[in-house]
């Protein structure tokens, strides 16, 4: 397996990602050996977050996007992120007619979003599929997310780059867009810039870099970019790709992209063990039993939030 | 004691407050038993979470309300988070000297912020004092914090509103604040309305709007407000008071003020459990011991951080 993902079997890459997904115990320890090796495998990827409401032509956007970069030379991988989603509901990406030339192409890999009851889960498997994919060659990593919750602030915790794709609207307000959300980009994308919609999506350029204007720089010094982009125009498409590109040119110059990915791992590491912690304490046949009635004893202020929790761990240890 | 606190005995609440902070064992039982009993007292309090960073006149601001709130009739606490603080180095509300006039008058109360280690530690402690001085009468319960980091988070998670103050300035990008803690403003108040800054302070709240109008409504709502205030001036004061009541009131005839507080106390058990499993975790011996080089063994590729965590959890559960 550890061969085979190395040596860029797409087959194999998704039978160890299908691997790591399992929550079998015996399928953990096998997929924790190959991650272990392939963990070690050097490579020079870049990693992008694409993030933004159903609607908003991310897959479009993607395709186009991956398309041109296999065009020169890349190999990419397209991976989602909707805890939302699980396998009976179909996710983001199941349906893969939505990325119909995308997944003919030869050097493009597409794997739709991991099931699990956790974000911390989904986060994890996400990492992990990052990991293969770069291990099997691919030295761009897309991962999409819908843009409505919380698994955004996971995604940019593992992607060097965080791109929010947005359409000008009837009031921006109307997208749903979740707050926080914008403040995590680094670059707004007005999508949809073609025909009688582009003065639009320049009008709501100006909005953003406005609303921008009034926080402060990133901590890695960059200023988030605001642009427009057609995703039926390639050309469009690779001028957003070139602000990626001047990004991790930047942050190479400064080592700041070796330095943001070091802190990635050690946040890896230490969410990997809280999780861990929770899961461990949640997944206890004794808190099951009697986590319910806590919470509503709590609500019913029958018991003080810490003496409830003090009596739910001592249960969870009592096995 | 929990008959001095109910009675509203100041020294006696005073006392109480210190005995939940401390970190002895047997305080700390002592502590939740009262807690226990203070927590089933029925009171009509309104907590509202004030932040600011330094400089923007939270002190001259809390001091006029309070005295103004105070001459309506009502009791005022206030208690003040700041994570950063130890005491040694003095709290926000260490200072007593900067509410001079609302220190000496028999319905405040103020406390400054409990020293912890951890953030979380920070947080549980004032969850607990906000049920000791409501416990002990006091119907509005103002709680400071410095604006620049998690603990406005935490706040926000104990209050029903939560109040931003700001300062017109040469680009407000230069004051500071961290991304983030505007999104979750119930209001922004654009603080020093008076003399020549009234011109800077209205259109600062113009701005303020445009860009608040980029978000979407609160869950419950709320469209949050934008004004401005001069903390020199009572009506001023007492107008930003209004918007806070017509909150409280608007959330009461929909019962979500009642829903909000319900899930804040779900939270806070869920949130005290977890807590607790990552002190229990951390305060390991052996885990003191490993963690460090298991982080640069993370950093340096030696081992993954998946791995890493399993022998961590291991070693943890050896004790």
């Amino acid at each position: 397996m550890v061969r085979g993902v190395l040596s860029g079997n797409t087959t194999l890459l998704s039978k160890t990602i299908t691997l790591i997904e399992s929550t079998l115990k015996s399928d953990i320890e096998k997929g924790n050996e190959v991650l272990e090796q392939c963990l070690k495998k050097k490579n020079n990827s870049i990693r992008v977050g694409i993030t933004g409401v159903p609607g908003v032509g991310k897959s479009t956007f993607i395709e186009t996007l991956g398309k041109q970069l296999i065009e020169s030379g890349n190999k990419v991988a397209v991976l989602a992120v909707d805890p939302t989603s699980n396998q009976s509901k179909g996710s983001i990406l199941g349906d893969k007619t939505r990325m119909e030339s995308l997944v003919r192409e030869k050097n493009a890999f597409i794997r739709p979003s991991p099931s699990s009851k956790s974000l911390g889960g989904v986060a994890r498997k996400t990492r992990e599929a990052i990991i293969l994919c770069e291990a099997a060659g691919y030295n761009i990593v897309l991962i999409e997310t819908v843009g409505v919750g919380q698994s955004e602030i996971a995604v940019h915790g593992m992607t060097d780059f965080f791109l929010l794709l947005k359409i000008a609207g009837a009031g921006d307000e109307l997208q749903g867009i979740k707050r926080g959300i914008i403040e995590m980009a680094d670059a707004i994308v007005i999508n949809k810039s073609d025909g009688k919609n582009i003065k639009n999506t320049k009008l709501a350029a100006i909005e953003f870099r406005r609303a921008l204007d009034l926080y402060p720089l990133k901590m890695d010094g960059w200023k988030p970019k605001v642009a427009t982009c057609s995703s039926l125009d390639s050309k469009s498409v690779l001028s957003i790709w070139k602000i990626i590109e001047d990004y991790v040119k930047a942050m190479k110059q400064t080592s700041l992209l070796y330095k943001k990915r070091e802190l990635q791992n050690k946040n890896w590491l230490l969410e990997t063990i809280e999780e861990q912690l929770k899961i461990n304490f949640y997944d206890n046949k004794k808190v099951i039993a009697a986590l319910n009635s806590y919470i509503a004893k709590v609500i019913d202020k029958e018991i003080s939030p810490f003496k409830a929790a003090e009596e739910l761990l001592k249960l969870s240890e009592e096995d």
